[in-house]
């Protein structure tokens, strides 16, 4: 059995518990949180803790919050334990990358970064793509549906109560790429962000409004998360926040549409997901699987989901995979 | 540069030979064919002397008719040459897998098995869709299209003049995955088989009928290829095969519908391709690029799709691709 276990309980970390239990060679050591109690039948382990459990854990599936917290303290982790995240962060993962790597070598660990599914699954059939149709047009599309990482930079936001963002596909822009008009499309030209708010309330009208102005204007110019995008933002009310924005769907596809000899070919792959953060951690939870064989293995240091053979991601052994799906 | 070697000249041939000439970092040595001349500019080898080319070739693209063909001159290739080939019954694959690893290794090589879509990149996504979503429904549809392997069976036929095989879907099928109520059916009940066959011709209509129920009998009985399957064999003459049937369009899709955590999930993997053996070929051209970097590091022995790591594929450097499509 892997030994398993789980550095922040938020939707992913809940969701990771959930997917853990539902593996043949995997056992959940722990939850470790700053918190002294979680709504969990789980062991709660006191997160600056962490380190004393080195011995007892194989792979540490890092939950926390993807805008600051993982570039600040994964890389601490990685001296300790052979961890998995989700950075999703895409102009700042080869910094990560760097700093995972120095770590995971330094504790003889392996760092799986950025999984999930993008980063990850649409990462990955975008090097496949491009890789059989060199010079492909390749577009990403993303929604409609709501963004984990997105929503929690904008639940950051000083005066922020409750947000939450969804991401959707610019119309025009499908139709472009369906066309094949859509190689100049820039990924911010294909989508929309829109933020729904609940702002704190002072009880003072005017510091409400100018309080509201100020939300908006960090949000909008926030770097890579939103300044590169038409980013819409709606305040509203706490009950209508509560009532609307629970759910979590998202999806989207990556389209490759390329030659190979003297015809033309597609190549897409899609996703319809009814609840984001459990089908992030199911693909967290495959790249733990294949980042223990690899720490097993003897090798070291940090991996992205480029440089993983896909059998290391089932529970199967590899001669069933040959027999029953190649 | 990749040193780069074809055997074969049929359909598949043909077109690995133009997806090579579309390679940045790859040349091509020479075809080997049993023929004295091709209709090509790559210079032409005689196939009976393909073993004295060792030293002069990197990597050696298997396109040898895939029914008998390859099954019984791969592995003796595979001593002398790191191979790829596309063998592509499922059923007998195992055997072939442990054949070519036997060869590969004795001759210090790779063998690159069974690449292309299906077996490949279609087999690639089943792994991927199973270890993410464990115990999920999953279902392959096939077509409508040409199919390479079933038409060269059927062309290997006795008294068969021309012949091809289209894989249509069954209609009832797909609706019933979709509507969640597939999870029974068996391939065999997902498709069928259409041959549309041109005899030899006798001059004497009794022994054209009774060869003709020959033809159909051996296809339909067939084992594999067409024993569990619906299949149709028109017989039709040659002027209408040659106007109608030169196409090879071509494609599917791999559904996985399950569950993470408490909800559920659709991943879908597709190709639309226009000229079948042209796609394939550039599969197979990637796969010759983790075959021949394999090699470089030492390894030996077959390997399949599910053991690649999928940047291996790439002509890009691992730093670019992480910073560029992770």
């Amino acid at each position: 059995m892997i030994r398993s276990a789980i550095i922040g309980y938020g939707n992913l970390g809940r969701s990771v518990e959930k997917v853990i239990a539902d593996q043949p060679d995997m056992e959940l050591v722990g939850v470790f949180s700053r918190r002294d109690s979680l709504d969990t039948e789980a062991r709660v382990l006191p997160a600056a803790d962490v380190e004393k459990y080195k011995d007892e854990v194989d792979v540490l599936f890092v939950c926390l919050g993807s805008a600051t917290d993982v570039p600040e303290q994964a890389p601490e982790l990685a001296k300790s334990f052979t961890t998995v995240d989700t950075y999703d962060n895409h102009h700042e993962i080869p910094k990560h990358r760097a700093a995972m790597d120095a770590s995971a070598r330094e504790g003889d660990n392996i760092a799986m970064i950025s999984t999930g599914w993008d980063p990850g699954l649409f990462s990955l059939n975008r090097v496949l793509g491009a890789a059989i149709l060199p010079g492909a047009d390749q577009m990403t599309f993303w929604g409609p549906g709501l963004s984990q990482g997105h929503s929690d930079a904008v639940r950051r936001v000083p005066g922020v109560k409750k947000g939450v963002q969804y991401t959707k596909p610019n119309p025009e822009a499908i139709e472009a790429v369906k066309k094949g008009e859509g190689a100049d499309l820039k990924g911010n030209e294909c989508h929309l962000r829109h933020c729904f708010v609940v702002a704190e309330e002072t009880g003072n009208a005017d510091e409400d409004a100018k309080l509201k102005e100020q939300i908006r204007e960090t949000i909008v110019t926030m770097p890579d998360y939103f300044a590169p995008y038409e980013t819409i933002v709606d305040f509203i009310s706490e009950e209508e926040f509560d009532r609307d924005h629970q759910g979590m769907p998202h999806g989207g596809q990556v389209i490759t549409r390329g030659q190979a000899g003297t015809s033309g070919h597609v190549i897409e792959f899609g996703l319809e997901l009814e609840r984001n953060p459990d089908f992030t951690a199911a693909v967290q939870v495959a790249y733990g699987r294949a980042a223990y064989r690899l720490k097993q293995a003897g090798e070291t240091g940090a991996r992205t989901v480029f440089e993983i053979a896909p059998y290391l991601l089932s529970s199967e052994p590899l001669d069933d995979l040959v027999a029953q799906k190649l």
